[in-house]
């Protein structure tokens, strides 16, 4: 199939990953057996069936320079995989600065660019014929989330959005996207294999055995961007993490999205859990679980699924949030409520039926 | 409702917190809120509804005692959480010793009793009213749970099995008990929250994520009599853990029932859990666990299932395998595969509507 | 010998556990052996020659309440360990506020009662014949703890200061009390078994053997008050928390003093240590240790000896910053570079000997 | 300086580990700053000066073959660090079967080979003009250290015991060394960064501080045949694990040498450390610790210094058990009780200062 178009806002050490895996496992034997891949194919398109066709940053040290010699620009921190990757030429646009840079994090960019205005971007990612807008700047900058989705909708450009910043679940944008004939996935990236679902999932247990949960914490550390720009934009992520444990039992559970940024870790992400429960006679069962992840690789094991669900929707004329991700993002669509991994294969069935049928519009 | 009945072979740790268990429960302020407790009731029984009519060990320490002083004789370890068991009079009958005392634990063991034949230990369980007979003995005692298998079944007393020694999945025996129009419960007494469940959950969840396990591992470390007796009977019970992991990456899991018989844990275990398994882009997610857990308690928060389950079945006229508590056992019946919770109280809904009918037959 | 009188400054949870051990302690069997003391005796005080004369607050659940109850209240935490403490019936009074209420922490303090000045503070601790204060607001209150010190010092009673705040080992401070005539003792609090020294003690091990330590990292959770305020105040501590480990190998090594506030653990303190060193051939060594400690216990079991050394020095007529202390304070006064216990146990020695022969001054 | 030539018997990882880091250490920028080596000299020797002048084994997949190709035969799991060892041709040699593979270890070696002769093996050893005999087979084969050991006494060749064998410590032995003027060094490995040396350090912090030690324990777990062979050889060595924490606690001590034999962890070792004080006011301070080595990393580290040692001292004339070591062993010669490193670089000065008289008497 006709490989997905995508541009990118924010070249981090997500779409470092990304960019990498994709080139990874481009050199594998059996392209149907990928290990650490979910879904080899997305209707029809195989996880190696990527463009990226336009890219934009602010930072002093990625803008102006190949996409795949901007990926392993300070501060990213995600391990080099590969020597080069010869093959991404796309050039690192100028960005709009906004909000997308808070003041802790300043120091690791350089100086302001001229500010873009949102048609410069549509008109760009129109030039670029990109399908999909990958938005991953830093949790919190609700000026850049917007700025950035306006220029998708102009650009009739599918928007996916990394970030719990409100669009997909906002019910303005998500009319606006709607009327617009644009089709946007998203919020809130769930991680590959993380904190949130196994803590979640030993709660569940424990309090379906019978037992009853006295105490339990999660703290979450690392040493990328993102950690440092959690430990003061924490709030929301902590009470979208607590959230998602659901459960009676979440006045004596304590969760620390952003325990500290501890730059020896690097792009490595630790999640500490522990859960404390009674049993028969009062008795005391307690779990301590570490978890240890490649935070980065984490979120592209997931944003490799959303990319290829936006640019199907594209493809099939689909207007507006679309269904089916809930396994995949942490705050879905209004009404998506189908957790299941099941909902994500059913949507693609019924998308890749209809972009099939409309010819591969673009 | 009438209380059940119940007879114990092997009075050790489990029968403590059993017995305590109860003794704390009817102190409860509200009997359908018990912390620990997964089913208030069962059909009619509440967990308090239960009279221990007879008892049968063969150490000196036990035998001739009240149940309420032998429970807590050494080399019991499970800890004391009331000061007397004025009421458990019922006093501890010599039982068969036969190969229930391995040479390795035998130092905890009196002088060998007068052996007794199976009709003896019958006429003594149709005398004592039992409804059931719990038999708890340590693992691997093949002669020992054939000789009390046979004297319940004389006697038509129901047969709890707690350990992995075949009686309930055999079909000789599952013939016999129906035969005899005697309901049997069994084999292997899951943990009400142990290594095997927390283990076989974590690599579910990995596996589902997409990652794939490259190697993992599981030990059990305890201090009481029944990790002493699995380091040298371990091997079958290291099977069944194996097997429960299911999943096709069995070969690059290892499983350890006792990693060693530590005195200073008493009755307390521990579980080590290690699962490594590779992500996107084949960058590595370790999840390291810990499980600290009364033992006895884990045992005797599922025996007071089995048993209640056992007692409806005998008051309903049931025959042979009980099948419903494949979710409480590690090795269910033949033909018994529904593992989910909700199979347990279907059978007691039925079990206790014949009973009913059957109008409480004794 | 005659009790050591004592004054506080903030009645908090380490007060609480100082007066509940000194309780608990009060009833021991031996007083030569008793668990988790270091020194029943410094010079001829035992631990429970103590006698609380004087008690300053600004909380409103605790000031004008008889210190035996104050200690109970909230936001304190730390668990009670006797049911009542009918002895202690000094009342708290009301402190100067300052900033030793910072915002952070503001829900947990009453009204702001009239403020004091240094000179009624300092005529209250002479009235009550204390012979030194003990200063134990949060961390951080430059304001409060000159305040208090400066009260002490007009009253001519020993100071001892819990905090990292400069006292002891400010040049300034210790030529006044010097002057005055009156001993000083800090500054901050060593633990009695605490991250720091667990750091440390695995860093120079595994240097020491001839690994290269690669990265590690210290992470401190708390759910007391003193959690909660070092999320906000928490850099210097970090910085004396990180000179503490010292090592060529600083820059591979970060640290988080409070990593969270967890409120589920109360006055429990949770740290995790991670070490990571290259061996023979390059091959990676790792180290996670993990260590839970009742917080308050932690630090009562220190201030126990160092509130004796204060006072046996005002005995012995001593002025200025006390020498001897540097194994149980992490920021000892300029030149007491011994950290060895032995330099403690010889500095009560001579003081004793000294306080001897002037036949106790008060 | 002379390279120091090395005999070898049983060619198994800690062989495979010293034979790749001594090729791996030679492609270093600076000889004297070498990550993971604790000297890089010991006397004049280099860590590279190292000669493996002979090799012997019983195993099929080894026997025969040049020393660079068997260290990579199985059972051996030692990682591979470099693609080839071209220059290590010494071919191994048939060895003395005799008690050296027990029968559970038995599956790992081919058919037996003509066993040999006490004189065959000192032949052979005089002929590669060895200065050093390392002896590295499984624990607890008594006939074959003993047949060994003669081997190089009648060569004149130093005697290396890697395991907890009596040999250097033995009363008789050490006689027969001194009188033949042959030097004997061991007994029974430390490793570089072990369990033991962990868990004596942590229960001595914790003592010092002023905490009584309620509970401990230690647990090992391995893949390799180490680990395998002490699941029923491991009595001995439990003895000196628990002997090497020394303290008054030791009745509270648990420790459990091979917790399992854990084929997924092929040569990575893994150690589990609990300890559990009491402190101020009787509050519990937890420490779990989790300590993960590559094992034979950690047992080349340690041999690298031992045989240079040997070397060092046949070469200076001396006669008997060496002193000095005391750091490195865990079972030292009697009378050598100075467990400091620095005992072992003085007994270097000593040893070379000798050596260089004689002018290197081979």
């Amino acid at each position: 199939m006709k490989p997905a178009r995508l541009a990118i806002v924010g070249v981090g050490n997500n779409i470092s990953a990304l960019v990498q895996g994709v080139a990874v496992y481009r050199q594998a034997d059996d392209p149907a057996e990928l290990p650490g891949v979910t879904r080899p194919y997305v209707g029809g398109l195989h996880v190696t069936d990527l463009a990226f066709v336009a890219a934009f940053d602010v930072a002093e040290a990625k803008v102006g320079r190949p996409l795949g010699e901007a990926v392993f620009a300070a501060p990213n921190n995600y391990p080099r995989l590969v020597s080069e990757l010869p093959d991404e030429t796309t050039v690192v646009a100028m960005g709009a600065r906004l909000d997308g840079v808070p003041p802790h994090l300043s120091d690791s960019v350089g100086p302001v660019g001229a500010d873009r205005t949102v048609d410069d971007i549509a008109g760009q990612l129109r030039d670029s014929g990109a399908e999909a807008l990958l938005y991953s700047l830093p949790t919190g900058s609700a000026g850049a989330v917007a700025f950035y989705a306006e220029a998708a909708l102009r650009a009739g450009v599918a928007f996916v959005n990394c970030t719990p910043d409100l669009i997909a679940r906002d019910p303005g944008w998500a009319a606006r996207f709607t009327e617009a004939g644009v089709p946007v996935v998203g919020d809130d990236l769930a991680s590959h294999l993380g904190s949130s679902v196994l803590h979640r999932t030993l709660l569940s247990l424990v309090t379906e055995r019978g037992l009853h949960i006295e105490r339990s914490y999660q703290v979450n550390l690392g040493g990328n961007a993102d950690f440092r720009n959690l430990l003061v934009r924490g709030e929301a992520k902590r009470q979208s993490k607590h959230a998602a444990l659901g459960g009676a039992y979440s006045d004596r559970v304590s969760v620390v999205p952003s325990g500290g940024y501890l730059p020896v870790l690097n792009d490595q992400k630790i999640g500490y859990i522990h859960v404390e429960a009674a049993g028969w006679a009062g008795a005391t069962a307690t779990i301590e679980l570490k978890l240890s992840v490649q935070d980065s690789s984490n979120a592209a094991g997931v944003i490799i699924d959303l990319v290829r669900l936006a640019v199907l929707a594209r493809r099939a004329g689909f207007a507006g949030p679309v269904h089916g991700a809930a396994s995949l993002v942490k705050s879905p669509p209004l009404g998506d409520t189908d957790t299941s991994p099941q909902a994500f294969d059913d949507a693609v069935i019924k998308l890749d039926g209809a972009a099939t049928i409309l010819g591969g519009t673009q």
